[in-house]
């Protein structure tokens, strides 16, 4: 018998866990047996001292036995799932679903409302009318065999062990350690079902990740744990000097998706559609190359394939297929006000978290799973990282219910910083493969 | 408003915390505001981070103000404390009380019952017929100032915050921590009111801290909290390579203190009380030297001084003084029993800890608070380190209550580690004094 006050005395003077003791901790913290104050003792020495490839990698699958496991076996081909460590306006999943879906790689996506400065992906689906996410298992697997593509509201108990230590991570000063988020995640992803995982580690002020060396850190965690389980796994690290796209809001997410599956998309979504994409087919085994898979995507998009395969989402899940060509048939907010400069330069930076909180604050977000969202609401900007700025241009504009919104101009613009120079931002900063 | 979500995230980076903070978290956790797995979370970031000279102080000095604090103030002269941290068969303070009272030192002891291999001070004074330490505030300060030496039960509600906080690291894995430790014990000797503290650091196998330099280390910090918050603290590092003196029990560690300041005692344990006497001679204002205060006392001894300072003890406290000179007073076992040595050599080792759970077995120590104390039990070394043992020759007496001790016995003899060289154990490894 494997006792936790001896577990967190070796996790304390750095000497590797054994699965048998990581097994005793997730599973005896699960069912109540330890109590929180040795859970958080252990956390805060892991997060100290970090862990190796086999203890982060046994974390993770000792979480993922926690709850329920998604079996998508009777799906056919090998299925790809895509998850974003967290930003603000990131459309890509909107875009990413019918895209691959497009070139015959199986998207089986299953999407949470969830909490944040705008809602989840399922949320966005709604803005437009009549689009549901309930489907029994055999509507959802027959659904994805016959069109490769289909969405499902997240159910079933899956890793409750991960939930009760995120909780616990909240408020003991140990979410920001890298072992910890990346079996989070990645048992989210495990327990999930996919064959094939590929991640979209953001980097900079408004995410997780500061810095590039941390945000690679995680990202070859990630990697590592998903190879050492047996399911092929690739991550690209992305920059969130500013916020991906335009949109930021839901229903105005839905119309940049749509644009950017029309190839009218911002530059920037565009690029990591095709980025994640790519990586996605490659993995699905539809293209041996990233090059290869890339061409076929592109293709897609000029060839209408990848719209069309939206409209058909749509329409198979109770939407309005014509929504495509007419963006009225969404919610549209009442007012919309300018935001226009007080100052002229390039700019430089665009705060991604601020705006999103000025999102938020318009009704665009949820702050309690109780709370009702405004899907018409949200921010576009105009200007974005490298533009040049003359006092009095807009940038950005404000879709809003209510008509003062002054504290939300007086945000959004502060969430831009200018300079003299132009600065031409990267925003694939690197691929990880391994 | 300081969080504490704030104070462990700091602590976690190793940045210094504030007095402000230290008090937040002291007086919050105390009052129950902060919740068990936030206090461990920043126990085990202060057991991998360490603490500054100054947090250390802080830290001492607010669970210090968590209690009741012991006003000595109406006992004329330097009051000197003394405390060792651990040890078996340790009977320092039944000689060192009456030593320094002789040559002038107020000695007003706060002892208590303890939990333990052998019991505490009071349990031992209690080993003689008619001995009380149920004293009046009004009395304990009369006796010291007629006769320099007092010894009074603990009362009072000392520290409580070092109470709950020495729990929460008992299960969380961080009780062996330099900081914690030493501002656990200084807590202690500073609420206890004594204007000087002398310290006794053990070392070895048997003792908390395992190799010189963490003893060291332990010592200098606890000398720093002493002197930082204006209380004169010296310290001795002192081997437990082998229990002190010969007697593990109480009634048998009454007669070796006697023996000892007759002048007859054990050569360690004659030294050990004679080094720390000293620096208690100088911190209480008798003598300007530690060499001046060593001739002091071995004047002491030599001259009855010291027997008879402890004879008046006893008599002023209900206890017949007889006993000095007729040990059959005292409580004596029914069985005694040798343990006979299986080989020859010199003996190398002897383990402590070991010992005295053999003492413990036997029934001289109490494992709960309700337990009964043999006060008659316990074990008499012939043999010591250094010794030259032949097949057969005796290495222990067991002083038992019951006729089968075979388990005691087998115990005991495990103890002893032999060698073909002899070893002269070194038992003060340093003086500390600042």
């Amino acid at each position: 018998m494997v006792r936790m006050i001896d577990i967190i005395t070796k996790k304390r003077d750095n000497v590797e866990l054994t699965k048998e003791e990581i097994k005793t901790f997730v599973e005896g913290y699960t069912n109540g047996d330890i109590p929180d104050y040795q859970a958080s003792s252990l956390l805060m020495a892991i997060f100290l001292n970090g862990m190796t490839k086999d203890e982060v990698s046994a974390l993770t699958m000792e979480m993922v036995d926690s709850g329920d496991k998604i079996d998508l076996s009777d799906i056919n081909g090998v299925k790809v799932d895509k998850h974003s460590t967290g930003g603000v306006g990131d459309t890509t999943t909107l875009v990413l679903a019918p895209l691959v879906a497009a070139v015959g790689v199986p998207v089986p996506k299953m999407s949470g409302r969830g909490l944040g400065h705008t809602g989840g992906t399922v949320d966005k689906l709604e803005a437009m009318e009549g689009f549901h996410v309930e489907l029994s298992q055999e509507e959802f697997v027959n659904l994805v065999n016959e069109q490769k593509l289909a969405l499902v509201g997240q159910s079933g108990n899956l890793t409750p062990a991960d939930k009760l230590i995120y909780a616990l991570r909240d408020v003991t000063g140990t979410v920001n350690s890298i072992p910890l988020i990346a079996s989070s995640i990645m048992s989210k992803k495990i327990a999930a079902g996919a064959d094939g995982i590929v991640l979209d580690v953001k980097v900079g002020d408004g995410a997780f990740m500061k810095n590039e060396k941390d945000a690679e850190a995680l990202a070859h965690t990630m990697v590592q744990i998903g190879n050492s389980v047996g399911r092929n796994t690739m991550a690209v690290i992305s920059s969130m000097e500013e916020p991906l796209g335009y949109a930021i809001g839901n229903a105005l997410e839905v119309i940049e998706a749509i644009d950017t599956l029309k190839g009218e998309g911002p530059e920037d979504l565009t690029e990591l559609s095709l980025v994640l994409g790519s990586q996605m087919v490659v993995l699905g085994k539809k293209a041996d190359t990233l090059e290869e898979a890339r061409e076929m995507l592109e293709k897609a998009i000029e060839d209408g394939s990848a719209l069309e395969k939206f409209r058909q989402l749509i329409e198979s899940q109770g939407g309005n297929g014509d929504v495509i060509d007419d963006y009225n048939l969404l919610p549209t907010a009442e007012y919309k006000v300018e935001v226009k400069s007080d100052v002229s330069g390039y700019v430089t930076q665009i705060e991604s978290e601020n705006m999103g909180v000025a999102a938020s604050i318009l009704g665009a977000g949820r702050e309690t799973k109780e709370s009702e969202i405004d899907l018409a609401v949200g921010i576009v900007l105009e200007k974005k990282v490298g533009d040049k700025v003359e006092t009095g241009d807009t940038l950005a504009v404000i879709h809003s219910n209510k008509e003062n919104v002054d504290d939300v101009i007086e945000r959004v613009k502060n969430c831009y910083s200018f300079g003299d120079d132009e600065v031409h931002p990267t925003l694939i900063k690197k691929v990880i493969t391994e």
